[in-house]
């Protein structure tokens, strides 16, 4: 009986404790997106790498089809490391639509890069992991309004 | 005491039916994509309008920026409504990451009309609502390696 309770007591407080932090949830995804896709703009892929779960999905206007899981993702990455330089970012209207212990963060992106701005859409899946960390399970990077041949 | 004791069962009785269902959810998701997507093949995108929360966002390779919410996806479907003909879809590898209320499914897609194949990447994200449904939040479509100009 008494572990029935303390079981109830525990269980109920967390999930008041999930209540009361979801307003942060956005705040902290967008920061911790755009600490990464600063030094993304520097050549760095360390942060995103660090960010991304054992078994994240990824697009990008490259990819032949969809990566899975942190060794492509690192694959990938390592082959670009140093030769990304933006001079600016500019994220726009980011939103998060959250969960518990699930969020997606989707937003515009202008990158800039001496004369040339390139224009993105993308989509950030985030997972809360069991220490409470939030990684990248998912992540879609296309250009927008792309002009074909 | 009593309250709190049925609080209790009630409480694990509903973590343990999610366990439980965990397993099916890659098989319900990607049977009500696979399903909304027969028919937007169709030139009918009632299905995915039906299947779309009301704070779903949206990108696609002709957006200018993310739709938000349903009004404005409900517009851009409605303006192509009967204009799309596909032969057949070949969804590739679909792969689900779930949390118990949320549910990340992407793909390839291979779409045949004619003498003609589109390459697609897909990210879908899906929302358990309160009614134990299951609804698109998030929807990204973007050209595989497209061949810009």
């Amino acid at each position: 009986m008494k572990n029935l309770l303390t079981l109830a007591f525990l269980i109920m407080s967390a999930l008041v404790s999930q209540a009361q932090n979801a307003g942060n949830i956005a705040e902290v995804i967008i920061a911790l997106e755009k600490a990464a896709l600063d030094e993304w703009g520097k050549g760095n892929p360390t942060p995103y790498l660090e960010l991304s779960a054992a078994d994240v999905v990824y697009f990008d206007p490259g990819t032949e089809k969809r990566l899975d899981g942190i060794e492509q993702l690192t694959a990938l990455y390592e082959s670009i490391r140093g030769m990304v330089h933006v001079d600016r970012f500019d994220m726009k209207n980011p939103k998060v639509q959250a969960v518990s212990d699930m969020a997606v963060l989707t937003f515009n992106l202008d990158s800039y890069a001496g004369e040339n701005i390139l224009k993105w859409n993308c989509t950030e899946v985030y997972r809360k992991e069991k220490n409470g960390g939030w990684k990248l399970i998912q992540t879609h990077w296309s250009f927008v309004k792309p002009e074909m041949k």
